[in-house]
């Protein structure tokens, strides 16, 4: 096995494309699991380098809460560390794998941020509301990644139970369309990210 | 009051845009008794004279079942007596009344066709997946309504609960996507509806 | 006819659905005319009346100047009295009347107010990229319309050709996405005009 | 360099992010070459491996011709050799580069295959019909690549201009919608490429 094969195996996964119609429970956290571990493998070295010569396909997921009427009456907004060093509030976002179907992908970053109890309602139709570009340089399109080109398909997912913030994640905290609008909120969110909730929420028809 | 006031009365609603953020349960279902009680008012010869003249505004709701992953694992499809006497499988369909937003109107109607117990997942964006345009004559759009022109958003509504055929509804089957678009159900769907599940179920993703 | 009859027939278009596929030229201007002459037949009173007791269906059209990569350069704000006696910069829009297509008001409206040499290009899918719903009661939705209930589908259309304000317009000015985001424009477009554009420049992309 | 960092490399593009809004005409189609240029340093067996481990970033253009109205009259389909060796009709098809924003990709690939005078549209949003998943497994989505995992964002551009088959293409035929849907036009397109101008038409309202 060359270098080159070796270097990139660690973004393999195996195939669970064929099990995208199994139920899930168990078999969905193993697989995350066994993606993580892989995941692990990558030397820091590799994943940059990869990452400054491709664009990866990434998801990024706004979990709400709904009324009965699919009114959004509050946003999840995570508290994590970026790349940069920075604090941010942020959505789910994730890189889909090799051999990954998109709803895979949704599910395992939703459960793998906010838990497995979360109980997201994936979309019936993978159609994003919008892509976001992500780009290491700010002036491009405004979403930034400091490590790398990432084309994300973004979601607007609502989550019916308990959300954990977990992993990486500092905290959790559900805001009102209102307060994510605020000045306080977007302020708070950098790279992006409040635009892109500005622009779920005018998905929806919410703008301030 | 003049006879057109009079006559177009039938088709006022009381304002009830303002409750709309308004949690629903007993509230909605007294406003949805009381709509089809004025509805009731109306005489067939006025509302054929209003529907021969004006557009109406419709929302047209396919009920799906989805697994975790948002898959679609089966649609309801109603058994309707049509207006111009044939039976056929069809869609949750309504009319949007006068004051009435988008999201009411989807809740009341998948409420009166499908029960209050349904449990519907009203959709956070109102952007409809399509549009469906309704004619008496079948050669304009193949979307047929012999009583009207009808401009109907139509939406995929995953419904967690029990569905029960009411009123007007002869019966509710659910089928897998794959059964929907077989020869069989196809040619159950008159007037443009299995033409309408084939759409709803193309911008899932499925296409037989 | 009856009363209600005669008053209702002045909504009524004659039946031009099996022309939508003709080049238009000539045929559309004709058919424009004839709308409009049977608009003006219509009393005051009883277009109140009818207004009062079913939503209408519109169309709006965000007209806009793109690049060769489908950039939005400019959007075009037309200048025009409301209903209720003020000014503002506005976005086309216009009732789609019995019988007629999405399609067919869309590019009519167009004309009606951008003029014949507009070359507007009218959207291969009609699903809107959102549901404006108007009502008389500015704390609905905050689209406002002082006469009625609409419920409206909204495009982004770009032109190519030359654009005359024409009719009731009174300007019609070409300004950056920027621009039309700005606190200055904002506040020329009451009514939810404002909104409606940053919706527009939201789902291409652009936010402030 | 290492051996990972020169094998990759070949992916890479010079930053052209920042030209974004610049007007087009020489500049692209030197970056065009440019590009192609770089991709055919890859060697064939570096790009293999790379295709094994990471999802690829795609975009798909559906050519099409539309009057006035909107309506799509024709769509042109290419006549291409399949990475299996066989023939097949297909849609405009390419790789998004690594800095390249989507709408650039979208405009180079459609000008590569269909020449620099196709005059495309590119739609202002660049939010797809649809998201096509590419495996090599035939089993997993129905849309095939026996290459790699390539995750396509699905548009439909209508050409004004002249459009002339070019580099790998063998032929380009315009057909109407209800040609495209023919079973004999349908058996030609393999690996899904039927599915997705299926998709597309129903998407703009067309189903057979």
């Amino acid at each position: 096995m060359s270098l080159i094969a070796a270097s990139l195996d660690a973004f393999a996964t195996p195939r669970h494309g064929h099990h995208r119609r199994a139920d899930q429970g168990l078999q969905l956290e193993l697989m995350s699991d066994m993606l993580d571990t892989r995941g692990s493998w990558l030397s820091e070295d590799d994943l940059s380098l990869a990452r400054e010569r491709l664009p990866m396909v990434y998801v990024d997921a706004l979990p709400v809460r709904v009324n009965a009427l699919g009114e959004i009456t509050a946003i999840g907004l995570l508290l994590r560390g970026r790349h940069d060093g920075s604090l941010s509030r942020a959505v789910v976002s994730g890189r889909v794998l090799y051999g990954e179907l998109l709803r895979h992908a949704l599910l395992r970053h939703i459960e793998k941020d906010l838990g497995t109890m979360a109980l997201p309602r994936i979309p019936s139709s993978i159609v994003p509301f919008t892509v976001a570009e992500y780009f290491p340089d700010p002036e491009v399109t405004g979403f930034v990644d400091s490590r790398q080109h990432a084309v994300s398909l973004c979601y607007i997912v609502a989550c019916d139970g308990d959300c954990v913030p977990s992993q990486d994640a500092l905290d959790l905290a559900w805001v009102t369309p209102q307060e994510a609008l605020s000045y306080t909120f977007q302020a708070e969110m950098t790279g992006g990210q409040g635009r892109l909730v500005r622009l779920a929420l005018a998905h929806c028809g919410y703008l301030d």
